[in-house]
């Protein structure tokens, strides 16, 4: 698999798969290759000819104080795993290659990315969204595959895509967990192992809201949304920062749980901000 | 000349025509098409093998209170004017067709939107880089041509297209002026006879600013920008908004006018807010 850092390079390398009739499948990643990300590499694989996966850990979704200096790197490791699963080519630029001036342009989208991630993590949507519009600009007309872990990322891209008319089809995949329902997520590397067995609680928390919303037939999102946090007071290693049940598009609460919602919770465990999302759905509704 | 209205009809047909091998030469225009149009289609016409202009009057980048409703509008002249000097094809959507949702995706470009035409027209600079970006989006890889007139605009649609590597080469090309110096605008429209006869002395105050530095070497910006509004203080129907001098990419106003530097000046004549430009080299500074 070729690893390629420049940028016109990797740009130039996509258009001749275009006019070679070739699908790529882009896969953007920020490193430190979990099982997750190669679920969506295989993805990519089996639905594309020419499977693209970009290495760049973004200095612009990053707020002071927060982990871009620990946040970990192994290039080899990740070109390693993605041939493993099918990638045919890996961008890993440096920040010098990606922004040889420091970047004045911002994307922003309003509304959604300002609750939840946007108040806990100020600005962080708005660097995901300005690297991604980059990032897709120049990988050209393309299917781009997201997981939808981080499922609030996903949703400010699809809109992101469609407002400016991006030539892309965004396609969200899947959470991978483990056998006992933690969310893959590279910052799980920051977890002791105590903290490991304590992380799916996380899950655990998200499954009690979906069984009040699934099983109870409650509909009130604060009630639901009181039920996930009680589930995650049981386990005292956790803080938490929010649960809520929202609108999967415009991740508003609603008035009432009356149609299919999403679960969202996030949560500090020691040296790791966790977050974590399940889809609901009251009887009735379809998911 | 074709017109095409269907975004996805147009971004298609621009595809083919890169299939097919054909550079394409895009004129994003507000429409009310003249001279100053015209010399960017024929530019466009001299560089590339087909030659497309966008018709679009761009709500995003009009404030509450300015000329959107009476911002002249005759696509039937606009497409006979463009096919004249050669144009292939005109995208013309209804902002319904660019919008069916409110669009929550904004595109800022930090300092450089936020002086000048940012102070005096707040989120225009904005509103012209997110429909940009996505017109640029939607034609793909082409070579975009773009008035001086708009010299902010220019600077910042560069600075966009670098910083979100858009596919896209930005070609500014000069003003077209009438033979008194008027600089051709849409807008003009608004100017009843006799303030038709008086709309030069922007020109002419910017000439003012050029002699100070070309002819007698001043290098203090702020009595560069002074001698402009005496210049246009001459003429009691004019009420200047700004007039500066500054770095031609940063914007900014230079300590000492010892480079090249853009004089810019704006300000209102009746129903109009008319803006202009010119670079002015100090003597030894190539411009």
């Amino acid at each position: 698999m070729e690893v390629i850092s420049d940028p016109l390079g990797w740009q130039e390398a996509m258009e001749a798969a275009r006019r070679r009739g070739q699908q790529v499948g882009l896969v953007p990643t920020m490193g430190s290759l979990h099982a997750g990300h190669l679920s969506l590499v295989r993805r990519a694989r089996a639905d594309c000819d020419l499977v693209a996966v970009t290495n760049y850990v973004n200095p612009l979704q990053f707020g002071a104080g927060e982990d871009l200096e620990a946040y970990p790197r192994d290039l080899e490791a990740d070109a390693t795993m993605a041939a493993s699963v099918g990638a045919d080519v890996m961008f890993a630029p440096s920040v010098e290659e990606m922004w040889p001036v420091a970047p004045g342009t911002t994307v922003h989208v309003a509304g959604i990315s300002d609750v939840l991630e946007g108040e806990c993590r100020p600005g962080h949507l708005d660097g995901v969204a300005t690297i991604v519009a980059k990032l897709l600009s120049l990988a050209g007309q393309c299917r781009a595959y997201f997981g939808e872990k981080d499922f609030q990322q996903l949703v400010v891209i699809r809109r992101m895509a469609r407002d400016l008319s991006l030539p892309v089809c965004i396609v969200g995949c899947p959470i991978v967990r483990t056998t006992d329902g933690l969310a893959l997520s590279s910052r799980n590397a920051y977890l002791s192992s105590d903290e490991l067995d304590a992380a799916p609680s996380l899950y655990w928390s998200l499954l009690a809201g979906k069984r009040a919303i699934e099983d109870r037939g409650e509909t009130d999102p604060a009630i639901v949304a009181k039920e996930m946090e009680s589930e995650l007071g049981r386990q005292p290693h956790f803080s938490l920062e929010y649960a809520a049940v929202v609108d999967p598009e415009t991740l508003e609460v609603p008035v009432r749980a009356e149609a299919p919602v999403r679960l969202l919770i996030a949560a500090r465990l020691g040296r790791a901000r966790l977050i974590d999302n399940l889809a609901a759905a009251p009887p009735g509704a379809s998911e």
